[in-house]
């Protein structure tokens, strides 16, 4: 299992997924401003999976990047992960549709909760391989943002059938969080290079 | 014919498959989780699809892996598997919009079945052009768990007009049968560099 | 103007505009055999454009083998046989279902011709870069078969309004003279390297 | 941060987005050439897309090859781009379908606009990191066609709502600016290498 492959595929597939996701956003009959109002909601799910999903891409390139050792026990963690991201287009335009109803905003966080447990699953099974004392451990080192993203979606679920918009605000929180660069992995490779 | 792009094409045109294999979860109107109940064996048939061609992806990345020489000798045998796999998209839609009527669900045995065999042909190529005492040779070795897969398609096509159900669970058998990772060729590949 | 680059992006174009023809063979609402039979011609025009894709990957990848310098002004040559590569699925779709009529076969016609005029061009534009003695050149030749496509799809074009089916027998023709490898590429290369 | 995956991902997104935008071009239901008619400005709008997106992709790789070092703050700036860049299937099929209608003419031209300030805004980026020295800082210089875009990209917006027809003569104009390949890039980069 080469890294380059599996790196080149991911790459593929989420470059795909953040693509086709613009296809929910169906081109509107009418020819004035005013056609476009009932889309606003939809395209701003877009925006927010559009972001995620570069999070995701961000992070996963530089998990990758930390990483000395591949091998086939990191296909199906990382196959698992590119199966949860494929969802986002479709719980975004659910979302989006339905101008932010609680049951779509609520199955939105339940889709973004499983993409992050996902991506726990494969930063674990890459540390098993590489060890304890491996780069790509190290830079993870107790993954507190990781394990404060679980928590602030699953308060976003536990909101949505309350207050659609205080759980999109959750998301948006955590989208805010991994916006700011995740220097954790930078520091590490730049300390050990030096 | 240099082995890279061939790997790469056959990369982007899975990745693309897997991907737009999402589209056919087509978002539903309402905004209730019951309007999701329709989308349950549609979504079903996406999670068996995105696993075979997981394995796929994985098992023709091994296959190249272990291969040295490619020439132009290769190309429609690898154009022929993935034109067998880009059909998977719509025998998974059919089946799962018609909640795995027996005929669709035939009908995807046949295309499980194309694609194996394709698969078949492919690897006979590559150990036509690397010669019988070649790597992929040995990694393949008899075979065996190529020829029960084919077996178990055919029972599940045959089963698939008397209980769709039954010929369903031939499939997941193979998926299976492969998630467990084929650990031949990585065998193979290490024995020759130690 | 790296090559790799060019490469990487015209196979992704391609690999995407073959995938996606698959998505006008929209999945059928009836659950029995029958309800295929209105998609036949719509599944041989996926064929045939698929057969016509894989060549024209296949010989864009030698001809860009062969070729030493890329530059600048190699680019829009490219982009424009992309274009008109993307209108592939297109004209696949409006033949298929509409069952081999008259004006569609015509029109698929034109649109394979214009690929291969795209093509010649983008062979004149490398040969003018690269020189008359290059390898690239020399790989081409009098281009015997090239020009004799181009003639083959004039007289589909021609004949389609009369009888679609000898149309289609064209292009299959043409389909089955690339089929056979071009070895030319190929041969040059090896002398060269021997 | 690695160039090459950026790029890598870049090239595929780009890739995705030109050649979906094809799926905007639905398949007529009648089989004359006349049922081809209300297609015309639809695909007049795919041409000039077409062309857009094929500048970017030479531009952006133009840029990337001139740039030495790349990192975390370079991802956000490009992500931007590419945000912008998917909006332009949606944009062409509205201005498309509606046949150039004041609205829809003046929305292309904001949509291209957003896409021009975000890639100055990545080419900001760049010369941030590799310093106003650098062979990116030269190559661009005082990006005079850059600033000449946007100016007539504003103009264009303000005519889209008397003479739709006035406007998109600015969007093609900007085109053809660009289409005339630009020279600056290569030609500083030779200049340093000779």
């Amino acid at each position: 299992m080469t890294k380059n492959r599996l790196e080149a595929f991911s790459d593929g597939v989420i470059a795909i997924i953040i693509t086709i996701m613009v296809l929910e956003m169906k081109v509107p009959h009418g020819a004035e401003l005013s056609d476009l109002r009932p889309l606003i909601p939809v395209f701003l799910s877009y925006v927010l999976s559009f972001v995620f999903l570069g999070i995701y891409w961000n992070n996963h390139h530089h998990l990758l990047h930390a990483v000395h050792h591949v091998d086939g026990r990191v296909l199906w963690p990382n196959m698992n992960l590119l199966f949860w991201l494929s969802l986002i287009p479709f719980v975004t335009g659910w979302m989006g549709e339905n101008h932010f109803a609680p049951v779509p905003v609520l199955l939105y966080g339940v889709a973004l909760l499983a993409c992050a447990i996902a991506y726990t699953i494969l930063v674990r099974a890459l540390i098993a391989i590489n060890g304890r004392d491996s780069h790509v451990a190290r830079a993870i080192g107790t993954d507190k943002k990781g394990y404060a993203s679980l928590a602030i979606y699953v308060l976003g679920i536990v909101l949505a059938l309350f207050s659609p918009l205080a759980a999109a605000a959750c998301y948006v929180a955590v989208a805010v969080l991994w916006l700011i660069p995740d220097r954790r992995i930078e520091r590490v490779l730049k300390t050990h290079e030096s």
